[in-house]
């Protein structure tokens, strides 16, 4: 699956996820009023987790209209759709399976980890098949997944057993875009090299049997607020496909991304939620107002794309 | 909310939850045919996902009913709801609705973490309110969720935010009970300290200003499994309560439990999850077979808290 990611980057020439973390507070509200309107007269029902949800759909599907033939991918966060009760997870699954059929990979930033056979449950349910009553059935249906690896390789494992049947890719948190990811992943260990690198290191030696292409299926995230920690990390595993948050409105800036690189320009893709979703939101984009809040993120997303292609 | 707990396993004399973490292998056949049959009746329809979604609503609910007056609490592992889909989720929200029907808290285990924003919708979707076209709705509705904090201060910080206005409580995971917890959580810092010390104090110290009566409301998980690490714990954390899963199915015994409680017999609720929903399957509780699984769960509970109380 990284072979798909990596060979549809360099198709748009354009190593950028965009990251569907829709919040309401910039939802425009003639979408939040048509939703609830037409939501009552199919239903005759005013639910207002069905329409925060549906309203969270119409949005979205304009956004990956407008935003389908220039990038490889979106990262829809599975948590603005679980805020929603099951109304907003129907959304987060009727975004995947739109993405697909717009031709665009779909990286679920679902950052689950657990026990071994739970770990197993969530990856089954993510990006393999799920097992019911003799049937093999896909269910969220991811290509991607994120996992956390707080609870160490059995939580993992599961995960990389899955991608393994089912050509899929994770991406493992190695060290995250927050601010405050330095309190654990950075802490010193006795040899006086952070944490975050040994994960970084059991990361690379899971990856070993996953490699499809130059890279592996089993990735890293890496925060591209952190650049001089990506520069050591990109060194120590060099086919590691990276997924690096944090650009724009987490406030890393092209420069900072070079070293998540190597040196062929391959080997990273750089999320941008908030800085494309909400473009419509910020000064730069205002002139497209609310109602055209799909032209303006289609704006964001080119000039992310440029600004990447200059330091690359 | 602890306080809450702390009353209900005293009045029960139990400080155990049962784990509910059905797994479509030892859910009875005849559940799933009956459930098969009436899902087709009502709906002319066979989506094996409602079907699975659905006997496990029943299993649970028999489980419920057999344990309610013996246990204070229960705990739904999300992962094996959401392993089948958005049907599979309406299930764990029935299940944490009908366990406060018959008076029961219930911790949902859902070991979520992210970046703040994100972090909070989680939040706000398990332990408190989600607001939205100004209304505040409950939506999956636990009193207690499982915290990973592997992103630190920042990714944990809305948990307990929305547990202050809510009353509500989380557990963050410190040293969990599956076998390679130790890759990461047992890293040795400079000061010779396992990691999962650092994250135990950080744990006291963001828990200091949410106490509810003898405890936090910011409780922690510290695995069954390792008794010689609670201890160091237990000691390190004299308020914080612990969530004790690994006993039964993981391999942990009563005289292993000890240590995870004050001199007081509080501060502590041990989880068993396969060891009571599964019981029938042992050769122990086979003589109630596939049709009496809800009786055998029954027994096993009583045979845990029995068990239990002889070393506390």
């Amino acid at each position: 699956m990284i072979s798909e990611l990596v060979k549809k980057i360099k198709e748009k020439n354009a190593p950028v996820v965009v990251g569907l973390d829709p919040n309401m507070k910039f939802i425009p509200e003639a979408i939040v009023r048509d939703a609830a309107r037409e939501h009552r007269e199919l239903l005759f029902a005013d639910d207002e987790l069905v329409i925060a949800a549906e309203s969270v759909w119409r949005f979205n599907k304009e956004i990956i209209d407008a935003v389908q033939d220039l990038v490889p991918a979106v990262k829809p966060q599975i948590a603005m759709y679980e805020q929603f009760g099951t109304p907003g997870l129907v959304t987060y699954w009727r975004t995947v399976n739109y993405a697909h059929e717009k031709g665009l990979l779909v990286i679920g930033d679902i950052k689950r980890g657990d026990i071994g056979s739970t770990s197993e449950a969530y990856a089954r349910a993510h990006i393999g098949k799920v097992k019911v009553n003799g049937h093999d059935l896909r269910v969220f249906d991811e290509d991607f997944a994120t996992v956390n690896p707080y609870m160490g390789v059995d939580s993992v494992k599961p995960f990389i057993d899955v991608c393994n049947e089912n050509n899929r890719g994770i991406f493992v948190l190695v060290k995250t875009s927050n601010p405050s990811s330095a309190d654990f992943q950075d802490v010193r260990m006795q040899d006086g090299r952070p944490l975050y690198e040994l994960v970084g290191e059991k990361v690379r030696e899971w990856g070993e049997s996953s490699m499809d292409g130059e890279y592996s299926n089993v990735g890293a995230v890496i925060g591209a607020t952190y650049p001089e920690q990506a520069k050591d990390l990109r060194a120590l595993m060099p086919h590691t496909f990276i997924l690096a948050p944090g650009y724009g409105a987490q406030g890393a800036t092209a420069k900072d991304l070079s070293g998540f690189f190597n040196s062929d320009g391959t080997g990273a893709i750089v999320n941008s939620s908030r800085g494309i979703i909400a473009a419509y939101t910020k000064e730069r984009y205002s002139r497209y107002g609310a109602e055209g809040f799909a032209d303006a993120a289609r704006a964001a997303a080119i000039d992310m794309i440029e600004d990447l292609r200059s330091v690359l």
